[in-house]
C-alpha cells in the first residue's frame, strides 16, 4: 500500500474540526502577536514531549501533568514570558490560563494544555494574559492556522507551518503543524514549540509512540547552540474526525512533518549564514554515531571555520577526537558533500578549492565514516556568525 | 613551617642549571619566532600531562613514549604546524625532531621530549626545522626563558610566564614555567602548552602526582569555548640542582604556578573582553559541581550574555538544569560577586542596575549554591564575542 502525501494549505487548521487564532495581547512591548490558540472542536487524543531540562517552566509542568489524561481540547500559547523560575506563583499563572480557555469552551481545565515562551525569571502579566484569551475565542477560525503559526514567533524570520494530505489506500486525513524556531535571536528568547494536529484517529498510547519516534528523528537531530530551553515542547492532537487511519503510512507522515519544521528551524536560526548536514556513518553503534555528530555540530570552532567557508576538517578530527564515541584515528573518513577531504585520518589531498567551493555555498554536508561498526546518525545544524554574538549578547 | 613564595624574573630559566632559547626557523610565513627549546644540564626527572583527545598529534603521541623512561634532558618545540593528522610520515618527523636534539646534545633520543602546536593536517617544513634545531642549539642561554615564552607563543597577545622562589624552612628552591594559551586567535591555531622546571628534586611518581594535582586544579578548570586539542601538553621537568624539598610546600607552590598561568590564558583567550569565575557550591558531589560548572562556563547563550553586560541568570539556571548533575531548581541560590540575584530558584529582587553594573566590568564570579551537599567547583572562564567569531572563521 503506498502511501501519498499531498502538501496543502491551512496549517494547523488543515485538519477537519480545528480552529485557531492569535492575536496581540500587548506582552511584548513591540505590540506584535504574542498569543495563540488551537481549539479542537472534539475532544482530541493528545500526546506531548517535553524539555528534560531539569529547570521546567511552570507551563511544562502543568501540561505535563494535564496530558496524562490523554484528551485535549484547546492548546493556548503566549510568547514575550516563559513564565519560567517563577516559583508557585507561576504555577497558579499557567493554571490560571487553562481554566480561563476551560471555563469559556466548557470542558475540563485538564483539557486544556498551556505554553508560553520568552524571557526567563519575569512573573507573567496575568492580567493581559486573560484578557488576551477572552480575546482569542472570539477570534478563532477554521483558517486560523497561518495566524496561529505567527502568533507563536518570538523572532523567527518566517513562520513555520506546514499541512498536508495523508492518502493510504482509500483512506485519507490531514495532518497540520505550526512551530517556532531555536532562533534565539531577540536576547531572552528561546525554546522551540511546536504543535501539530490531525483528523485520524490514533489510539492514545500509539499517538505517543509515533510523536515519540517523529521529534526522535527531527526535532532532537537538530542544534543551534546546543543549550536546551527550559520550555521546549511538542504536542500533537488528534481528533478522529477523519476516522482510523494505518499506523504506519501515518508515522511517515508525522515524520515527514517533523523533519520539515526541524529544518526550517535551522534555517531560521539565529545569525546562521550556513545550513550543515552532519553525517556520521560506520560507528560503534547509533549511540556513539549520535555522540560524535553532535560533538562536530556543537563545536564552537567548528562552526566558526564554517561561517568563514573554510573546510577546516583539523577541528572535526579534533572534535570527533574529544567526544566520547570511540574513535580510531587511522580509519576516519571525512567528505564534504561526498567531495573527500580526509582519509584514513590524514589529507586526502583533494585540492583546497574544491572543498571550499562546497563550504562557502549556503548549505552542504560533512560525511564521516569512522569505519568501526553498522552505526549512523544525521544531525542538522548550522555555523557560528558575529550575528549571532550580536544578537544574543543582550542589553 | 611557613611556605614563603616570591616572584623572580627568569621564567623557566630561573630555576639552576636550565637553559632555553627560541628561534625563527621559517615555520610562519609571517617570519615571527615559532621553535623554542629548553635543556636542563643534568638528567631532570620529566612528568607530563597529555590531551584526552582520541585523536593525538604525532609529537603527543612520541613525547608520551618519552616520558615514560622518567628522565629528559631537552623539550623541543615548533608552533606554526600541529603535526596531528598527519599519519606515520607525522610520527617520523616528531622521532626525527628529538633524534636531532639528541645526538647534539648528547644523550639518548628518549631523553627529548617534542611538542608541537599549529594547523592540524599539514605536513612538517621538516628540513627547515632541523636547521632550526641547530640554530636553537647555538642560542641556549641561562637567561633564555623569556625568550623561549615568546617563542612558543602562536597568537597569544602577550607571552605568559611566571618564576618563584619557594622557601620551607631553611630550604630554597625555585619553579619556572612558560605556557600558549587556548587562545585560538589565529586560525587553525589551537592548543595549550605549558613547560614547567624546577630545581628541587622530586622522585619521578611524586613529580607526577604533583604534576596531575595542580593540572586538575588549573588548566582544567579554565575553559575557552569547550574544544579539546589534539596537542595540549603540560611537561613538568625537576633536575635536582637545589637538593631535596618537602612534597607539601612544592605542590603548594607547583599549584600556584599552574593556576596563575591557567588564568593567563583566559585573560589572553580569543576575543576575550570579561575573564568569569564560576564557583559551585553545595552540589551532590564535587563531581558534580564540576558538571554543573562546565555547563554554566561552556554555555554560548550564558557565554554570550556575559559579553553584552547582561546579568540574564535565566540562562544560567538554564544551563545549570540541562547538565547532567543533581539540581533542583528550587535550591537554587545564584550571585554576582557575592551580590544575590536568585533565591529559591527564582528572582532576588536585587535591582537590576546594581547586578548590571557588575556583570560590564571585565571580571566578575557568578557563584551558584546548589544546597544539595558539599560538592564544590571552581572554573575560570571569559565571554563569547564577535571578535572570536571573526578571529576563528578563517579564509
Amino acid at each position: 500500500m503506498k502511501t501519498v502525501f499531498t502538501k496543502i494549505e491551512g496549517a494547523v487548521t488543515a485538519p477537519r474540526g480545528f480552529r485557531a487564532a492569535a492575536i496581540a495581547a500587548g506582552i511584548k512591548r513591540s505590540g506584535k502577536l504574542d498569543m495563540a490558540m488551537i481549539v479542537s472542536d472534539v475532544p482530541a487524543t493528545a500526546a506531548g514531549t517535553f524539555t528534560t531540562n531539569e529547570v521546567k517552566a511552570a507551563p511544562v509542568k502543568v501540561s505535563m501533568q494535564h496530558i496524562k489524561r490523554g484528551k485535549a481540547c484547546a492548546i493556548v500559547v503566549n510568547s514575550g514570558n516563559a513564565n519560567a523560575c517563577t516559583g508557585t506563583i507561576g504555577l497558579i499563572h499557567a493554571e490560571a490560563m487553562a481554566a480561563a480557555v476551560a471555563r469559556r469552551i466548557g470542558c475540563r481545565e485538564t483539557n486544556v494544555l498551556v505554553c508560553s515562551t520568552g524571557r526567563i525569571g519575569v512573573l507573567m502579566p496575568i492580567v493581559k494574559i486573560e484578557a488576551g484569551i477572552k480575546k482569542l475565542l472570539g477570534s478563532l477560525s477554521p483558517n486560523g492556522g497561518p495566524s496561529a503559526a505567527k502568533g507563536i514567533m518570538t523572532t523567527d524570520t518566517f513562520p513555520k507551518q506546514i499541512a498536508i494530505r495523508v492518502k493510504a489506500g482509500r483512506k485519507v486525513i490531514r495532518i497540520g503543524a505550526i512551530a517556532k524556531g531555536a532562533g534565539m535571536i531577540e536576547p531572552n528568547m528561546a525554546t522551540m514549540l511546536c504543535f501539530i494536529t490531525t483528523d485520524a484517529a490514533i489510539p492514545r498510547a500509539a499517538l505517543q509512540k509515533a510523536l515519540r519516534t517523529a521529534v526522535n528523528q527531527s526535532f532532537n537531530r537538530v542544534t543551534v547552540d546546543g543549550d536546551t530551553s527550559t520550555n521546549d515542547t511538542v504536542i500533537c492532537l488528534a481528533n478522529g474526525l477523519a476516522g482510523e487511519f494505518p499506523l504506519a503510512p501515518f508515522q511517515e507522515a508525522l515524520n515527514y512533518v517533523c523533519v520539515e519544521l526541524a529544518k526550517m528551524m535551522v534555517l531560521d536560526g539565529e545569525g546562521v549564514s550556513k545550513f550543515v548536514t552532519v553525517n556520521i556513518t560506520g560507528a560503534a553503534s547509533d549511540a556513539d554515531a549520535e555522540i560524535a555528530a553532535r560533538s562536530v555540530a556543537n563545536s564552537t570552532l567548528v562552526k566558526c571555520c564554517w561561517c568563514g567557508g573554510d573546510p577546516n576538517w583539523g577541528r572535526i578530527m579534533d572534535a570527533l577526537g574529544y567526544s566520547k564515541a570511540k574513535v580510531e584515528e587511522d580509519s576516519v573518513d571525512i567528505a564534504f558533500n561526498g567531495v573527500p577531504a580526509v582519509r584514513n585520518g590524514i589529507a586526502a589531498h583533494t585540492p583546497h578549492a574544491r572543498l571550499r567551493k562546497i563550504v562557502v555555498a549556503p548549505a552542504f554536508s560533512v560525511d564521516i565514516d569512522l569505519h568501526l561498526g553498522r552505526g549512523r546518525c544525521t544531525i542538522y545544524t548550522c555555523d557560528l556568525t558575529e550575528k549571532y554574538v550580536t544578537l544574543n549578547k543582550g542589553e
